[in-house]
């Protein structure tokens, strides 16, 4: 049987160390020549296999490959396209299965969240079913945190450092110029759905008092006078407030924070975003002066300071994906496990994809304060050890060295091309 | 003669390294105990001698001292408050010099911007004039780099570093999701009237097409119609756009673009904010998905990737001033002087505070393109040097080891309380 070549694609938001994951994967899947032919990137994702836009791994040196490893985001490229279900639309599914075939593809390796756990499901299943068995590996990459049977996903531990790093050192900031300046001050941070993000801020803390002194994570209905009450009271007693706010914080009838209700000349609505709102609520209802931030994609791609912790579990989840399909498995996920004992200890587990799709874990109640507002000794026990280590990256002139990849295309074999 | 003590405070808007400038008045002044008693610090600044508190910095441990290295923010607080001129409140600056006489101080080191130095120059001639002759010495701070005749500003090359990093960091993660998702990023960045920090963020490009492709100084005036058609030409010809935005960025006629001129339900005015606006432009008339960041006091709180010449220069200046003091030098300030030559030299020079006071230093205009949406290879010259060097914190269990100070407080010798 000649050996098969290996597809490899990133799916969904970029994370500071999703290039270690391809980093792991291309460099384990190159250790073994001999099973493995070449490993083709998809351009943008899973989209460029669906257009043929395939990008020839092999052409990047060793050098570059393993520049990937300090590099953050997305270096072939990814895309926010969910594929549907085979009954809406067979065709995608069969036109992926006839590019993989094209060029001799045996091994499918993806590398997301949710969402494509779901579609390397539906891959591997179609493939049997059409004759064309490919062994479909999920790697897992989320700053959400969110997906089920891993301790924690490659991407959250780097995000966790960064949202908990400038948070302590935005606190120190206001700490020193309340007295005349400043008293409130509110960062924004992702998580949509979960408050994982949110959560990481309160490793900023140290001891009682220390900024802080609110956490809004979706899971916690947000009330208003609780609200503007507690940081009154905190305002009062340290003579500033802190608030590490989640873009997903809500009301308790669903209603997001960040909607604004504003329009514009043109009747727009006003986007706002969720940490102008707070503080303008905030400035209207106690007066106190305040500043907010929104760390955005800064949080992500943040790979200055990298987790060390992240960065390796990032690398071994796509070595693994590589070794699981070497040992004959499919529709399957690296999965990190941690391990008993007081000391932190992680490995690498196996867990059936049927179990991994569809499935979304939120922050346990346990790990939020009864009040709803900071974090819980569980949950600092459960964090502390993903932001372990710094893993920085090289410089030169001041600046870190991320590679540019030559990204070099596979001749296209398919006549048709296919619109997405 | 018996010694004297010193007094040091800190003024204005903290940043990233001003805490080494502590360090380095304090260190120097315990080198030279025969001739220097106790440095005292202003708790929050110049309201702490007006309101005769002092905190007794020889309280503190020399691990403690060293620790403000790299320490972010201000150790004792830092205030808002600016004096006025003597002539509208000349009671201020008797008190100021009561306290002095108090506790025998007859250094007084001021660590700002403009401002102060200002305020410092006013005591140091007022004390002359009331027979109480103090050596004041200005110890120059600001994340804005708009002092005169000092090379540069402590304080604004950690800025640059972290602005710089982030631009490319962000801009990896856009050009990874473009082709499906966000096309238009903007980061808005700190600056109200001068374009420093924003021209930092040309640094993120390494060569034609990088990123950042817009930048936004608040010395050109915007001119929309020319930027829409910028956007809408970069991102056709590189897939995306990334813009880093100074807060000060302005219309023609002086307008912020940060004035929403929107109103909410209790018809106070919606603060919008610089970036949120320029995405609903841009939202609005291109009809581009956007992303915005907010990076706030993140930017001159973010020690933990502090420039190492910055940390350097900002040590040096508070070194400088015990030592001018020493030499029975008045009414000066140390600056930053640039070497000649193509590689990077710096040393300290001594200017006259009455050259420095109420002079800003404005971008020069061959330092932005053009088009001025960019900065020149002039800016690049001169701001590379600045941001060289990364000056890690030690970090514990994950997070940067600050340095938490006694802060003890030297017990009041007057009787009479000053309110301010």
């Amino acid at each position: 049987m000649p050996k098969k070549n290996a597809f490899y694609a990133q799916s969904g938001g970029v994370t500071a160390v999703i290039n270690a994951s391809a980093c792991g994967t291309i460099e384990t899947a190159r250790k073994h020549k001999d099973k493995i032919g070449k490993v083709y990137a998809g351009r943008n994702g899973i989209i460029g296999a669906l257009r043929e836009e395939l990008i020839d791994t092999s052409k990047e040196s060793r050098a570059a490959i393993h520049g990937l490893l300090t590099t953050p985001s997305g270096a072939f490229g990814s895309c926010r396209h969910k594929m549907k279900s085979i009954e809406e639309n067979r065709a995608e599914y069969e036109r992926l299965i006839e590019v993989f075939k094209a060029h001799n593809i045996g091994y499918f390796f993806y590398n997301g969240g949710g969402d494509s756990a779901d579609t390397c499901l539906k891959v591997s299943q179609l493939s049997e079913a059409m004759g064309y068995p490919l062994q479909a590996i999920h790697i897992p990459k989320t700053i959400d945190n969110d997906l089920p049977l891993t301790d924690n996903c490659p991407g959250f531990g780097s995000v966790a450092k960064y949202i908990a790093i400038s948070t302590r050192e935005a606190a120190l900031d206001v700490a020193s110029m309340c007295e005349s300046s400043t008293k409130v001050f509110i960062l924004e941070v992702m998580g949509r759905h979960a408050g994982w993000i949110a959560a990481a801020g309160g490793l900023a803390a140290e001891q009682e008092g220390d900024a802080p002194h609110i956490i809004l994570f979706p899971e916690i209905a947000f009330n208003r006078e609780k609200f503007l009450a507690k940081v009154k009271r905190t305002v009062k007693k340290h003579g500033f407030c802190v608030i590490v706010a989640s873009e997903g914080a809500q009301y308790k009838d669903g209603t997001f924070l960040a909607e604004s209700g504003l329009k514009d000349a043109f009747g727009h609505s006003q986007l706002g975003g969720l940490a102008p709102n707070l503080a303008q609520m905030v400035k209207d209802e106690l007066g106190y002066k305040y500043h907010w931030a929104v760390a955005d994609y800064l949080q992500r791609s943040a790979r200055h300071i990298a987790s060390q912790t992240d960065v390796d579990q990032a690398y071994a989840v796509g070595e693994a994906a590589v070794e699981m399909a070497l040992a004959g498995k499919n529709a399957v996920m690296p999965a990190i496990v941690r391990g008993k004992g007081k000391r932190y200890r992680w490995s690498i587990g196996e867990v059936p994809l049927a179990d991994v799709a569809n499935v979304e874990k939120m922050m346990p109640r346990n790990f939020i304060t009864r009040d709803g507002f900071n974090i819980t000794d569980a949950a600092r026990d459960y964090l502390e050890p993903l932001i372990q280590g710094e893993a920085y990256p090289d410089y030169k002139r001041g600046m870190p060295k991320y590679v540019r990849l030559k990204n070099e295309m596979v001749p296209k074999k398919l006549k048709k091309s296919f619109k997405i």
